[in-house]
């Protein structure tokens, strides 16, 4: 009945989760109550917040010194959070223009302080990565942005920024799918409902220091602030309960398949495996620099672009979803994350290998 | 197995929308996918922001001149969307300080505006709604706000400010509960998770000459802009569809159940029951003025107040969950939105009177 879903986001879910989260839809461990009817200050729920917390801290080995927050409004609330709550240092930022999210998150901060796109790869409707080691970053910024992976063009940053300043970075589509340094960075943030759970949720990992020791702008909203959340143990009002509960359980489920090394493994192995069909069929075509190919969406095209729409809409009579590519990109882009297992991307493959032998001709 | 669930937040749902939802968590509508795993532009999701719209239009009778947004952040993010949104008029507004969020709503409108606290029911704990004939409202402000029912306190407003100015108001805990004129107000806007659906979803009804002809302060995060969610048709970025999903579910429920009138009919039965019980028992009492009582949240206590906590506790092991009153106020608060049945509350004064008859020598 299930088929395989290549959404973007919202994206497919583990689905040993969601059966464990339809079998105690209507009796939450006990309670009599739905896990969506539980208060949030209620135990039942609190243990929640309090062990996906823990879970997440296990799976990205994340320092104490940093807070992590549950909060809402996705990675585009960011966009100004971050600005809103770092530019109380010298006012400067760098960004690094890698597409449509970077540029928007570019294009709200500057409404905030001195904010400059230091490298951009929009030459190129953003198919590669700049060079880091000729980007202009400035002296004495609050921070540098980037976006780790680009969910609309597929690629991804091979390497982190060699900077003094703190790294703030949308991992929105990238988080949990490999190993990162999370010391390395001052701020992660992350839309959760592309590789943890369904959306409404926004996970914030943020340095103490840049919390409790930095002033956020006056202007900002009491909501938005860090400082808010990370006092109330990010219940300082109603959080989306029932996607910490499910992003809870797919912590769970991918501490039990390995945790994040674990992930990343069946990730590479998954993406080298779509990558390699694609390079060698010479019927499909990628167009990012390899280097920076993502391993999280991968884009693609007919070499005869007239046979696009066809193989979107044959690939929705054969069990694949939602693999029509980002209207700014055209194509197809299979999302290939966490939940997504070997066995869909295998079958996505043997599709394009059907496809490909009945329209060689075309 | 299902209790009698009396939170104030997140809170019960009808059983029958629960079951309909567990039954398709795993394939939704033959889409052999989650309604969490749905992507926000596909058409099954799309049908459903916008049926849920037009529900929530005819529940409430909204007038055309009206968007309806579906937001996130709960109220709480209001209180700042509220002023960064409308006083960029005179840049002054009214508020009435009835309780805890009316109050943190005036203060995080005054970081953003000349803003008035006109009135206050501090002085008796918020037991009351101030005379509104008396209240020294201001002329030429953008707009007055108040919350028209009083979650933690139990009190409500029994009739809306005469003024000039547009009326922003916090329905946070009576949406749907009762038959309100949309057309008075400027702005409605409420968290779900009371009377609508799980947490995390907001629900914004806003007059469109407010959005389309009064332009938000410089400063307003682009994610707080009413004008930014109406002209994408609350689909600018990743909604919390499954709290959509739900809400929808519980508007046609509604519907079916004779509309909003009808559940008017049932809330003020339900809210005479247990109002006259506990008037009639002696043995529990309720502070606030008749005329202010709450439909949705009944606070009481025992007189003699050392049986509080026992009430509680026995409660628990009798089916009743979350009876517990708010820190603020002490006591018991039965929370009995539109999806607690009649039986319900009956079954509390069961249990009140045998609590009763139990203690009324201790």
């Amino acid at each position: 009945m299930r088929i395989y879903n290549f959404s973007a986001g919202p994206s497919t879910l583990p689905e040993t989760v969601l059966r464990q989260a339809q079998e105690e839809l209507l009796d939450f461990n006990g309670t009599g109550m739905s896990i969506t009817e539980i208060s949030h200050r209620a135990g039942a729920y609190m243990e929640i917040n309090t062990e996906a917390q823990e879970n997440l801290r296990r799976l990205m080995a994340i320092p104490d010194d940093y807070y992590v927050l549950f909060v809402q409004g996705g990675a585009s609330q960011q966009f100004a959070a971050v600005p809103l709550n770092l530019l109380g240092g010298s006012g400067r930022a760098d960004y690094l223009l890698t597409g449509n999210f970077a540029t928007k998150a570019y294009e709200e901060a500057a409404r905030y302080g001195d904010v400059a796109a230091v490298a951009s790869s929009a030459d190129k409707n953003y198919t590669y990565i700049p060079d880091l080691s000729t980007v202009p970053f400035r002296p004495d910024t609050d921070y540098v942005h980037f976006t780790h992976n680009n969910t609309i063009f597929g690629t991804r940053f091979a390497e982190l920024p060699q900077v003094a300043s703190e790294l703030a970075c949308d991992m929105s589509s990238s988080i949990l799918s490999e190993v990162v340094d999370v010391s390395r960075f001052g701020v992660i943030y992350a839309g959760a409902q592309k590789n943890v759970a369904p959306a409404g949720l926004t996970i914030v990992i943020v340095k103490k220091s840049l919390v409790d020791g930095r002033k956020p702008l006056d202007i900002c909203p009491t909501m938005l602030k860090y400082a808010t959340q990370a006092k109330a143990d990010s219940l300082y009002n109603t959080p989306n309960c029932f996607a910490v509960y499910i992003a809870n359980l797919v912590f769970r489920h991918l501490l039990e398949q390995g945790g994040v090394a674990g992930m990343e493994k069946i990730n590479r192995e998954k993406a080298q495996l779509l990558y390699d069909y694609i390079d060698d069929s010479g019927f499909y075509t990628n167009s990012v620099e390899k280097k920076y190919r993502s391993r999280m969406n991968v884009t693609f095209f007919c070499k005869n672009k007239d046979l696009d729409a066809a193989f979107a809409k044959q690939a929705a009579q054969n069990g694949i979803a939602s693999i029509k590519g980002h209207r700014m990109v055209g194509g197809m882009r299979a999302s290939i994350y966490n939940a997504m297992p070997i066995e869909g991307v295998k079958h996505l493959i043997g599709f394009m290998q059907k496809f490909a032998a009945e329209n060689k001709n075309a």
